[in-house]
């Protein structure tokens, strides 16, 4: 059983630590982006430095207190809030937040867990390198929480998510031992993988204090386009074409519904239509190269090609990085224009590419049982990672669908188990998704992770609840 | 403790299996290519499809049978092959080698753990993909193995190791249930990542039972060159300058050493020389294209930069495919080289790649103190990774150094340690460096590897005595 972080408890942190690991609970330590958790209380702790996450956790081991790690408090399943149990110390990595170390001849940079994502991508930049994982929060995200919950977003396609994206770990594990796996190598063969084991694991094995990260070559040019496609499975044969037409210059290949775009509309984040004629999907597509002459080229000949096949019926080639912008900008004012509609219910799935066209229609369908509900399907088709929202009809609240919300949840959840997908595709289970996760995770892998969870964290101090039931264990 | 497969076991397994599954224990099972370890005996078991995998690891946990997952025997650490202990089941994989699925559009094709590499090349190819894993022994080694191992090859620089050609495994895991993992997804973030865990456990952990891969447009055309660099540290810049020009389009950057072409020469594998000019090192660049015109412009572009930075001092364009088999062949006999010749000492190691010209350097002068001995060193520097092989002077044979083995053993090993190095950057463990690991490794990691082989194998029947040691088990 765990123990609360009361007063006893922090008296004996505070004659271990310096008072500057000692920080004011602000509420923002106990609130999520989605309003849906919300954190009892807990005991606020800033370390400075490595050694003092280690004294941090091994004290809490010893007194059986929860430890929840915190980055930058953008995740968006609950894995950084606790909202029920003893109160646990909050472990804020946010002074550890110095890049250690650019090494732009071996693409490689090192950085504390409490770095931002955007200070990476500067630190990046300024030795001629690309840290190429980004998404929305990237302003206040820190990069151990993108490891720790795997994080994806938009260049996944082509760089790989955060896993894919890390070359080595130091970490404090639950028993408060300090795994120095800060390596840069590109290979290593030398036993299980550990630093696999931690990214993704959401703080429930361990914390992670530093990384030692990929850096890419800074494009010479991007070039951008926006391409209207009949229907999903023309966005999907134009990703297949473009593969084959264009390799790995492609870096990103995200599908927007024809929803999304009435949405801009009605929010009026958008006025000015894109096309000539409504689209009923389009594609964002986005290609890093290491020429800069005539960068609109290979689209050109992609547009061409497509039009010859039926896959795209009108296109847009940015033209200037004003315009690219442009483009991003409908990209991602697409969740705003979702917050300010109002959500019934939020899915961030995943299904085998082949299968997404009938993913999009069978779910379209069965949501349209349930009522005259809107759907805004959007995301990163070229991961086959789809954001799937399902809204009110218009004139409506969400309110009045509140009741509909576990059904259209398992519908969804249903359909994509169903046509052998994921649940979760980038965002990690969390508390969120803890139930979702019993229900339709392999009981083979469950049990490992049960397994795994009891042989390294017996006390069950790290993140409790989150990922790995706490019921189950012990 | 474990017991044998001896006859009683065997009447067991007899009576719930096909006599399919039963084939004779040839000497070849037994064995391992470089000669060091040999097998005492087991019983040889090969499974017609999953569920017979899973029924044999029941039956040995049940009866603390050992078992030793044998995929296409390949491997270069012993792995495949235990020296001592209580006859164990050899369950060998080779029945099971069916391709099962390949999605063109989907860039997946799906392959049974004894489906041999090449084959699996070959059916990428039949459907316009590439599978881009290769290594010299594909014509005989099967994907399970190669998975177990997390096998490296020469297209890891642009690719990826076997980790990071995996979307999903199917595994039987020490408790004879089956993982159901398949999956095919880009993104799936529900949970540890049993995935990755099993990959390079090479058998300790369970046995991968079939695999999702993942492919890539076959390039439309491949670029090939050789060339003459004066130093470790050209070539590093080189590496440098060919990724900001050239971009993810480099495939393949291996080094070669001026002693290994003298081993060419003097083992009559190779009579004419490359340049003019006997050259201290070269390398082999390739980039992989997706335009088929004018393939060679890129490497004239690099070749001419490089020349201006006086990174290279001559360089040889392949202008034809016969001439890019003779630059490869040059690379891929050296192993023959070195075997004709008789190597003291081999090491697969890599280095942070900033560190590959200390490491040369440093490496070269310790060797010479030892002796007057000869060093071929050669590999996949784009990796990191160096194979790096001791011989004796010339006329002199390896037996007369047989007792410097361990001595240089140690002085590479500490070095590549001291530099932040592995000493198994793609061969694996094994049993061959399990000493060396138990050595080098992080404690921290080396108990989480403990604490994770009792969860998951707490009877210790899954390849026992490969990478984690047995005696620090239980």
């Amino acid at each position: 059983m765990l123990k609360p972080a009361d007063d006893s408890f922090a008296e004996i942190l505070r004659n271990r630590l310096p008072e500057g690991a000692f920080r004011p609970l602000e509420p923002r330590y106990l609130e999520e982006p989605r309003g849906r958790f919300q954190g009892q209380g807990g005991l606020l702790v800033a370390p400075a430095n490595t050694a003092e996450v280690a004294l941090v956790v091994r004290v809490c081991r010893d007194a059986s207190v929860g430890v929840v790690p915190y980055g930058g408090g953008t995740g968006l399943v609950a894995g950084q809030v606790m909202p029920e149990g003893p109160a646990p110390v909050i472990l804020s990595l946010e002074r550890m937040n110095a890049i250690r170390e650019v090494l732009p001849e071996e693409n490689v940079l090192i950085a504390e867990a409490g770095a931002i994502l955007e200070n990476i991508h500067t630190a990046a930049e300024a030795a001629g390198r690309l840290f190429p994982l980004t998404l929305a929060s990237k302003g206040s995200a820190r990069i151990g929480g993108n490891l720790a919950t795997n994080a994806g977003g938009v260049n996944v396609l082509r760089y790989g998510n955060a896993r894919d994206l890390c070359l080595g770990l130091e970490a404090v594990m639950p028993d408060g031992t300090i795994w120095r796996g800060l390596s840069r190598l590109r290979k290593d063969n030398t036993g299980f993988d550990l630093r696999n084991l931690l990214i993704g694991s959401e703080g429930a094995l361990g914390v992670i204090t530093a990384a030692a990260l990929k850096l890419f070559p800074l494009p010479a040019a991007r070039a951008t386009a926006l391409l209207a496609v009949p229907d999903p499975q023309a966005a999907l044969s134009l990703l297949a074409l473009a593969g084959d037409l264009l390799g790995p210059s492609v870096s990103a290949f995200e599908l927007i519904g024809g929803q999304g775009l009435a949405f801009l509309a009605e929010t009026g984040l958008r006025e000015r239509p894109l096309f000539d004629a409504p689209t009923p999907w389009c594609v964002l597509i986005e290609l890093d190269l290491t020429e800069s002459d005539d960068p609109s080229a290979p689209l050109e000949k992609l547009f061409v090609a497509a039009m010859e096949r039926g896959l795209v019926e009108d296109g847009l080639i940015a033209r200037s990085e004003a315009q690219r912008n442009e483009f991003w900008d409908l990209r991602e004012m697409l969740p705003e224009a979702n917050r300010r509609i109002g959500s019934i219910s939020s899915h961030d799935i995943s299904v085998p590419l082949g299968a997404i066209p009938e993913f999009i229609h069978r779910a379209g369908r069965a949501v349209a049982g349930v009522g005259p509900l809107r759907v805004n399907c959007f995301g990163h088709m070229g991961d086959g990672n789809l954001h799937y929202n399902i809204f009110p009809p218009a004139g409506k609240s969400r309110q009045e669908f509140e009741t509909d919300r576990p059904r259209l949840n398992r519908l969804v959840h249903d359909l994509t188990h169903e046509l052998g997908g994921s649940i979760s595709a980038e965002h990690g289970v969390g508390r969120l998704k803890l139930s979702d996760l019993q229900r339709y995770g392999d009981p083979v892998k469950l049990a490992a992770m049960r397994a795994i969870k009891n042989a390294l964290d017996p006390t069950g101090i790290m993140n409790p609840g989150a990922v790995v039931p706490t019921e189950n264990r012990g």
